[in-house]
């Protein structure tokens, strides 16, 4: 090749070799520099276009380093042939699309909410503060595969104390949300593995385990919680329950059926019972159900539990307790996955543990939850011909049976119309199985409470009770 | 039954209801109080016992929460039958296990390993400290479930100006994690779907890939980067790539190897390429290297990338941008999975992005780099005789063969007496083929500038060089 007839603009914000490089590419990608040909010499193009020797280099190292060119030392730099894929330059910048907002609902007694109005910022900014410091810098390199240790200490401390639940930090595996966790323990299991989970109940636990496995099978429940007969003739492997409270019905696993799952549990290598205990800090008579880990003797529960109720939904920080045989496996074959959960705010909410302040939030967020469950089940209270309510002891959610006539959708198209958002029972049924009475589920915590009076009413106008 | 014996200490910090629980659950647990028998009515039983009827119903409403007892309408309370399993009170406190230190090495030649000490801390803090403040109290709700609207804008900008990558922000989907994103790809493929990785090439993606997958087949790789014609007389669907920048080897894929590539994608509507673009940011010569997914035009390549090398490995914020079919696929299927990245952390970084702050740190982390490994080649030079550098033009670490005679082990074990932890290539490879000269990974990043020269004088001194 000759040279190359390469327009420069020198007050371009582009760096000349950029300029350069991008012609040459161009030239090579439209065929009109052929494959096999020589570029000019360094020297010689520097001297042709007025430009530094390494301006040249720096444009001719880009394209080898890209593969449009090699360099022959002694010999010079050659283009490479290269197959005919259309290849066309990136397109405009993309239109920064319009994001789509969240529906506008005026009331949302999604169950998962909770009230943010009393969450101790001040507290977890000064822990937060203290954290992203200088003096913590090696936190920004990866921790321990299960978590760090010192939030482990706290957590294992916590649920002895307030659990019930026997373990030590080594035995505590902390990760992104309960869902991450249960992606982690089905890798501990066998492929064929066949699970129960309790139906109605979290339809995010039953939907996860349904991409994995093959079998999940719906169990029922009562008012003593999940009918454990009826996984006696099946051939599940592993149970997935709620002991302390039900999701959604609320209802508790009684002694008697606790006894009989461990029971089932202990007929099988295989077998294990995954308690989820998702929030039970929030019972508002007598003393906290005891967890079912703490009655297990043989190791066969695994015990998840999650900070989502009881401090931070978005904070995403779960943590499962394995026992014994499962931990050895997980050590085994999965400890090469990096823990989910950013370093520093592990350290933030050890902090906050470690001080006290999560006992605090606890005691105080219960008190309030209750005034709101109270509030909540007053106001309901002159419809009780209409409106039973159903897990009235715990939690941060209830259950209404709606006798008006309406079907479900209908309850929930209604309130939708009035900018209410409320859930009913059927979606978290595995088996969509409809009730003969709808059942619709409240949860009460992420309402204000000076609004709820406002919100109940609104409710039951647009289900034309009032 | 007749009444109730229980001593009650009056001076305890035990609650009078919990000691009078305690003291009939285990009365019943231990058979002196028969199933089926009547508990001594509210009354009767504070009188005798001498304390309020509220005490009393507070421990029965307990017992029957737990189902040790019912309560039958106008005729009282009665002990249930329950089977008869062993049953123990919760041990004495889990002694506080020893938590295992991380291993104290001097130097971490680590590849994962970043420069800890330049990290803007006072920026991250003041945007921390914004963000975590009651005025944004929702940011504690779960959020979108591909991550916050805010952080994907900020993504997809600059995947569009530093990586040519074309793509709105509701293509974008973040994680936490690489490996939590790919997991939730899998399950976009259709489980017979056979995958290709490079080897040597990051072993955590086809450990996970091997988790779920029955074939995972090793492809090699050359200076040109992945060897794409391995791949054609396989049954391939889905290639793992790192085009940019392969790890270990630093080799960037060439123009015409992206070109065989995105064609034999092309050819079947199963065929996809996952191009991890784990480090791209750091390239010290010329501009970077054009991403692959910028040169696709048929929706091929779905764009990995990551926080962990750019800014902090421990923040476990990474994302992919999927192509319209899988995106598609994705909102129909996976949408219900929770974001796993808490969204304080998310506002934080899209604050620190959109203020200019990540653009400033990459700018000067890139000098600090590029001066570690100048300084790092430099100290390398004189034993040019016994050591080899690879991959010098980019990225975190280089990649070192050593010609002293030692085997892969000798020099790990060599170095790690030393107090210096070194990986060889062979733990990134599938198929640990060893090298007949041995390769060693040595990240520079983590090292302060300070201690380079300490540092590689004694891992030489180690291996005998010196």
């Amino acid at each position: 090749m000759e040279m190359l007839s390469c327009h420069l603009n020198r007050s371009s914000d582009v760096p000349l070799y950029e300029q350069l490089y991008d012609y040459i590419k161009n030239e090579i990608i439209e065929g009109r520099i052929e494959h096999g040909s020589k570029l000019p010499s360094k020297r010689k193009l520097s001297e042709y276009l007025k430009i530094s020797q390494n301006t040249v280099e720096t444009a001719y190292d880009q394209l080898l380093a890209e593969g449009y060119a090699e360099g022959i030392p002694r010999k010079g730099y050659y283009v490479l042939a290269y197959e005919d894929l259309e290849y066309v330059q990136p397109k405009d910048t993309p239109s920064a699309e319009k994001v789509e907002a969240r529906e506008k609902m005026k009331y949302h007694f999604h169950p998962s909410w909770i009230d943010t109005e009393n969450f101790p910022f001040a507290k977890w900014r000064k822990y937060a503060k203290n954290m992203i410091d200088k003096e913590h810098h090696s936190l920004l390199l990866l921790g321990d595969m299960q978590g760090e240790a010192e939030l482990r200490q706290e957590i294992a401390h916590y649920l002895y104390h307030a659990r019930g639940v026997q373990c030590s930090p080594d035995e505590v595996i902390i990760g992104a949300g309960s869902e991450i966790l249960l992606q982690q323990l089905i890798l501990l299991f066998q492929k064929e593995t066949v699970y129960g989970v309790e139906d109605p109940g979290y339809h995010m636990i039953s939907r996860i385990l349904k991409n994995y496995a093959n079998d999940v099978y719906p169990l029922g429940v009562d008012e003593e919680g999940l009918k454990v007969k009826q996984i006696e003739n099946t051939n599940i492997d592993v149970v997935y329950v709620t002991p302390s409270h039900h999701f959604p019905y609320g209802s508790v696993l009684s002694v008697n059926r606790r006894i009989q799952l461990l029971k089932w549990a202990r007929g099988s290598k295989k077998r294990y019972i995954i308690e989820d205990d998702y929030d039970s800090e929030f019972r508002y008579s007598g003393k906290s159900i005891p967890s079912l880990q703490s009655m297990d003797q043989s190791g066969k529960v695994i015990y998840l539990g999650s900070f989502s109720k009881s401090l931070i939904p978005s904070l995403r920080i779960s943590y499962m307790v394995l026992p014994k045989e499962l931990l050895q496996r997980y050590k085994q074959e999965l400890s090469f996955y990096q823990c989910t959960v950013s370093r520093l705010d592990q350290h933030i909410l050890a902090r906050f543990m470690r001080e006290g302040d999560f006992e605090r939030h606890l005691n105080r967020m219960r008190k309030i939850y209750r005034k709101k469950l109270d509030k909540t089940l007053e106001l309901i209270k002159p419809y009780n011909d209409k409106v039973e309510v159903i897990g009235e002891q715990s939690g941060l959610h209830i259950v209404l049976v709606v006798k008006n006539g309406m079907s479900e959708e209908e309850l929930v198209e209604k309130a939708s119309l009035a900018g209410i958002q409320i859930y009913p029972l059927s979606s978290y049924s595995l088996e969509k199985r409809l009730k003969k009475t709808p059942m619709m589920i409240l949860g009460f915590a992420g309402i204000p409470e000076a609004d709820l009076e406002h919100a109940i009413r609104m409710l039951f106008r647009s289900w034309e009770m009032v």
